[in-house]
């Protein structure tokens, strides 16, 4: 049974796809289109309650939240394509751990960037420079972090790719297109050569290839 | 060597002691006193640059972020105390589901309300009725989807108490003290009666007899 992604036109269900290419897994896309409020359709919220994308369906298995996803297929294929773990119980728990920070503490100023700049002008949003200023302000003290953290290891959970660098390529990718704001990246040296390698991936070219959504 | 927990008397700490406990993992609890600005100490930002609690240290290892440090140790005792990452690869992927969902879904609403109205006092921060709604409804929205969800499993992730469930202890708690904001969760058959289950575990009963905070 191959797996189904739904949604791989935005940036979270991109998460799952790379980690998917990642490990070799075959899997075919569904179209969710979300300014059609397709994720608001009856049908789709039997899969996913929350209304939001990805969510993914293996054979009678159905799971959603990007973050959990490709946990799930990291470890269900951990013997498969790129080791994305780390090789050890302590390895992971970084792995966690930087996973965590991408979650808590550079995806919500991130996030609310991209919302109003990439997606305000389609949904009739238009920002408030003063709190777009709140945000970048934010993302720079997390970048800062990981410039410090990046000068004494090559990825973010050690000297090994993880799923912890792999889930910041959907939304750091916006900073370094339309948006203008490649500067974040750039400005900062371990964080720039560690974008340029996670970036330049074959599984990540591959995904932007394919679904270019708004970059 | 005994495990080493900063910050106990703060909410978020408490998903690692009580997953501690479960674990019947010995560790000792370390004082961190936001209030007086110890999590900005220099000392302390070598162990979290993000400036929040907790902090394990475990020998020669640290980690920090509280939903990467249950993971770490439901996984590292596996073989110990209580199963909290369920019995298979999927079974595991449900948990990862639901902490998730806990962490994007549950967390913002209701951190803003404990945030305003248990600490705000202490922080000289006055709530918007407004905001104070919003957050209110979200949550809203987000118990009722639980709610049906506890209506065809006894647990978050399944029949089978997990990490997804303990992670909701530490802030749920507030709703059922003097913030008085139990009929969130009474309204609410099933909600009721998974919070009364998994709050009458020993685990979370010796958390907060020793570690009362400000519950």
């Amino acid at each position: 049974m191959v797996v189904k992604v739904y949604g791989p036109d935005y940036p979270s269900p991109k998460r799952a796809l790379v980690c998917l290419i990642e490990k070799g897994v075959e899997f075919e896309t569904v179209g969710v289109d979300l300014f059609k409020g397709e994720h608001k359709a009856p049908e789709y919220l039997k899969l996913q309650p929350f209304r939001s994308v990805p969510v993914v369906q293996d054979g009678d298995y159905t799971l959603f939240e990007s973050r959990a996803i490709i946990r799930y297929y990291a470890e269900k294929y951990k013997e498969q394509g790129t080791e994305l773990l780390g090789k050890t119980i302590e390895e992971r728990g970084l792995v966690e751990q930087w996973l965590e920070v991408e979650a808590h503490n550079f995806h919500p100023p991130i996030y609310d960037l991209v919302l109003k700049i990439v997606y305000g002008p389609f949904i009739g949003l238009t920002p408030d420079p003063k709190q777009l200023k709140e945000s970048e302000d934010k993302l720079c003290q997390v970048l800062d972090i990981y410039e410090e953290r990046l000068s004494k290891s090559k990825y973010l959970a050690g000297d090994f790719f993880s799923l912890a660098d792999l889930s910041h390529l959907p939304f750091t990718q916006y900073l370094m297109g339309k948006m203008g704001k490649e500067y974040l990246i750039r400005d900062r040296k371990h964080v720039s050569g560690w974008w340029d390698d996670i970036s330049s991936r074959p599984s990540w070219k591959k995904v932007l290839e394919l679904w270019p959504g708004l970059y």
